[in-house]
């Protein structure tokens, strides 16, 4: 017998949903590693039933019942899924009841339903804001930086891209990174192109060993990598911000996800994505 | 007396989870607008009791309390903020009690819970997916296509740039992405950088009058962004990948994680995040 065992996310469209909230909750208990499925895109009977088939052959497997995490919102097709070996935790189902009796109103349980004006402008914004990252990444600027609602700083490969991406993809904000570099510690000067606009900037910083080893992956052995110059880098850059009076946050241990959200709330920007 | 009613996605870290498990509940109810409004990082005792004061103060500018939809992981948090004047739906606890009769173990109740080792590969994956994309976009090559695990072709602004970014920052692939141009369809042949690749290549195609909305908005007046060029693009487009073999989807009315949850799917593209 294997000691194995699998939890399945599933859900009629892409799963994202499920999926995390399916892994929030499960990284809550220690000790126990699941082999973690997301299953998306079921949204006919003939698909719930070839998953009841995966779900009990998995079962079989693994010698325990997978656990199941769903945001199906199609009752016929959750009825399906839930018949399957396994612990069948539907997290659609349980909150529209009390939402139908506080609302007053019954959930119309339509696969994808949502307001087509509200994807359309949702889509022009993350597009532009997109657009926007990528022609304002690492001080290239191809349009004006006076458009863009912040501009990240810091030192080379303390995150600032994967940063500004993530705003603009997850709430539309135009987001500009500039870097910090050697030249602008010699002075203890912002850069020209970005000294007007001290209102807008927000920093990164990150510790130096964890700095050494990402730049060490990028190039290895050259002095850019090595722990002396990134403890160089990030006490000056730091000195620098603080002069200036731009906040900064530690990048070391959080996710772009957390780094994005809470500059989203320190920098009070109005997302454009809802 | 107001007519608008309130709805708070709270978490005590980023929120993204309860707000996408929010949303989607909520458009499930047909004719109700909800003002919608995430709070993260309730994080202590002090936060919770500013929200509740925040929560029912909204009851009463809204004259209708408020729905709140909770991925608060702490017991004592969720605790206070439960006390408010609304409808609180906690997606955590409801599935804490059966998961742990379940698994045999006790749930931590610890915020941010994660694998420290997962999150620092997960990181590495994606800050390299994520490079790969920016060198890659567009046709622009810095590095080899032929480390690419998917390369996007379609026509200009059909939606390639932000589907390959999705790629990269959720699931870790590295995803290129290559125009298909007028000089392709006069020889109807795949540009030559791309051709030895064909079975990594999927298409994007989109409906040509969205194509020209979006088109316009980049160059507006130009013959670029004309109906009759749009329409004779995305015909010689898809003519050239049915010749060629090359699976492709219509973006038209799909979102971002949508077209990309459906390549990774479709293409059997192995994540490299989970």
């Amino acid at each position: 017998m294997n000691s194995q065992r699998t939890a399945f996310f599933v859900s009629d469209r892409t799963g994202i949903t499920a999926e995390m909230l399916g892994h929030s909750l499960l990284t809550q208990f220690e000790g126990v590693r699941l082999k973690e499925i997301t299953v998306p895109f079921i949204d006919s009977a003939d698909k719930a039933m070839n998953f009841v088939r995966q779900i009990n052959a998995t079962a079989i497997a693994d010698g325990v019942r997978p656990i199941v995490i769903s945001t199906l919102v199609n009752t016929e097709i959750a009825g399906i899924v839930s018949k399957a070996n396994a612990l069948f935790l539907d997290s659609f189902e349980i909150f529209i009841d009390p939402l139908e009796r506080e609302l007053g109103v019954k959930a119309s349980h339509a696969v994808g339903r949502s307001h087509s004006t509200d994807d359309f402008v949702n889509y022009h914004h993350r597009i532009e804001a997109v657009n926007y990252a990528l022609s304002h990444d690492d001080g290239v600027s191809k349009r004006e930086l006076t458009e863009a609602d912040i501009i990240l700083v810091g030192v080379s490969r303390c995150g600032k891209t994967p940063t500004c991406l993530y705003l603009a993809m997850q709430f539309g904000i135009r987001a500009a990174n500039y870097p910090l570099i050697p030249e602008d510690f010699s002075t203890m000067q912002l850069p020209a192109q970005i000294k007007s606009l001290r209102a807008r900037l927000y920093g990164l910083t990150i510790r130096p060993a964890r700095l050494q080893q990402i730049r060490n992956e990028r190039r290895p052995g050259s002095k850019y990598a090595t722990l002396a110059n990134c403890e160089f880098e990030i006490r000056e850059a730091e000195a620098l911000m603080r002069q200036e009076g731009i906040p900064y946050l530690d990048a070391t241990s959080k996710s772009v996800e957390e780094l994005a959200t809470t500059i989203l709330q320190e920098a009070k920007l109005e997302r454009r994505i809802y």
